[in-house]
């Protein structure tokens, strides 16, 4: 009965766990700074594991999750746009040489995906996509109980999926994508622009917000501020409806600070599935749910990796 | 060594061959009419069947590849348009019960798939979208040499995945889907409504014609038929550019007549995906090819299921 580590990398912070193997309550947990002077980012992921390895130091795997694309049969991260350094770094082998154990890789989205099929709203469902709205969009499948990964580990980027052709430039350059429409970057922005060309709003002018705003604003009654969750709310339903075509979910589950706004967001997806999908055997049994692990997800779903590689 | 009975059945006519264990040539086939008086597509069917079930009857299982939404897992077909009264019928009980072995059902566009990927283009590949691209568009996809069915086996319908919002009606009744844009009909439907409006074509006006017609006459040097199939492959470039996004595969192959048209459909797809593709790493040692197979992948894809099942 080995304990089983888990890391969560952000750009920010990481945060890892040890975990016995019967529960997901943590036996040691603890959080670090991810970039400080004087010590790599990998130098403080190494140091994190150690500090939250038991005394005796009995564990069975340890599992990442990592902010960018990542080969996770090769335990390559090819890059984390918030962590400099972090280009096509063997991360996985390294910790293995390191700590002599086996050690998995996996993009934080694919493992939020995993834990909210172990551990959360996912829980008895066999194919779900979970997509967490926030800064970006990012999205984590699994079909028939196994997560889609693809040929390098690419795959169920569903946030840069072409919504509205020439439409607004998206954070990885491409136009009209999901996430260039639909992020909580996407909202707050289309909020600025629309201010600045004279809409009324109770959201201050000249000023940058964030989603978070805008879902505040339009919890107390902003017209502009409901218009905006409902309109990136109409472009996530229309992808949606495509996904639910392309992988028969029997749930998909909506993470992320976005989802915080609650029906000001999910109704008009919901309403907009009906409109749009083709069949109503798509949606019979069919859940929209949001995150039950919020934050604890991409943890959680590492732990889950952990486990299942000294199945 | 048993043999195995494959069928594909279409609007028009059904086929059927028995094969040996050991090989994709048949002992046995044959082909017969769909829709003929006095009998029903079922009964037409269990009489191909015996047709080309060999002497002693040493048969281990049958496949059925069926032009419509099926269910998989339960041996349903939910609707095919072209075959009166195929609705919500249980095929594979009803067959089991007449043969006494295991029969399985599959959609005519995954089992094409299954065929490609095991006797035709996609050999050797485990992450693969095949999409027919004919009167409709079809597909079907491999997930880890698996097949994509999901919940009720109602994937792999990319088909119906929007490129064009508030575009044209797709034959399914919502707006703006990849087959409504892209497929044989649209095509062809395109170029009739630009002759329509005045555009020069060497195709006659106030006429119909079919996406083959479209394809012969860009051979023979019609800028609007060129026009139209760099159309169409524009936006199926947009479309398997978030399939590949979303699937990471390491091959799609383009099947069905419009796939004839070559290089007038297939150039357009091909620069489309290197300018949307998010990342060049999806496209190292990526193919993206025409079917091997033919009109002969659904029929050498439901042999593969039938294999499957005994195996």
């Amino acid at each position: 009965m080995s304990n089983h580590i888990a890391v969560d990398v952000g750009g920010t912070q990481m945060r890892a766990a040890c975990y016995p193997s019967d529960s997901p309550t943590p036996i040691k947990i603890d959080r670090i700074s991810t970039q400080v002077p004087y010590a790599t980012p990998l130098e403080r992921l190494v140091k994190l594991i150690k500090a939250v390895t038991p005394d005796g130091g009995d564990v069975a795997a340890i599992a990442v999750a990592v902010p960018g694309p990542t080969n996770p049969y090769k335990g390559i991260i090819y890059t984390a746009p918030n962590i400099p350094g972090w280009q096509n770094l063997a991360i996985g082998p390294i910790l293995e040489e390191k700590f002599g154990i086996p050690v998995r890789l996996g993009n934080d989205a694919n493992l939020a995906a995993l834990g909210e099929w172990q551990f959360g709203a996912g829980k008895g469902h066999h194919h779900l996509i979970y997509m967490t709205v926030s800064t970006g969009i990012g999205t984590g499948i699994l079909v028939d109980d196994r997560l889609l990964l693809g040929v390098d580990g690419l795959a169920a980027e569903l946030g840069h999926v072409t919504v509205l052709p020439d439409g607004p430039m998206c954070g990885c350059g491409k136009r009209g994508h999901l996430e260039a429409v639909a992020s909580g970057t996407a909202i707050a922005h289309w909020v600025e622009e629309q201010i600045a060309a004279g809409k009324p709003s109770s959201l201050p002018s000249k000023q940058t917000f964030t989603a978070r705003d805008v879902g505040m604003a339009a919890a107390q009654g902003d017209p502009l501020s409901v218009e905006a969750l409902a309109r990136a709310g109409a472009f996530l339903g229309q992808a949606l409806a495509g996904f639910i075509h392309t992988f028969n979910p029997s749930i998909i589950i909506i993470g992320g600070g976005v989802s915080l706004s609650g029906d000001f967001l999910m109704k008009p997806i919901q309403d907009c599935l009906k409109e749009m999908v083709i069949s109503p055997q798509y949606l019979e049994g069919f859940v929209l749910g949001t995150s039950a692990l919020a934050d604890e997800a991409g943890l959680l779903g590492a732990l889950a990796l952990a486990r299942s590689i000294s199945e």
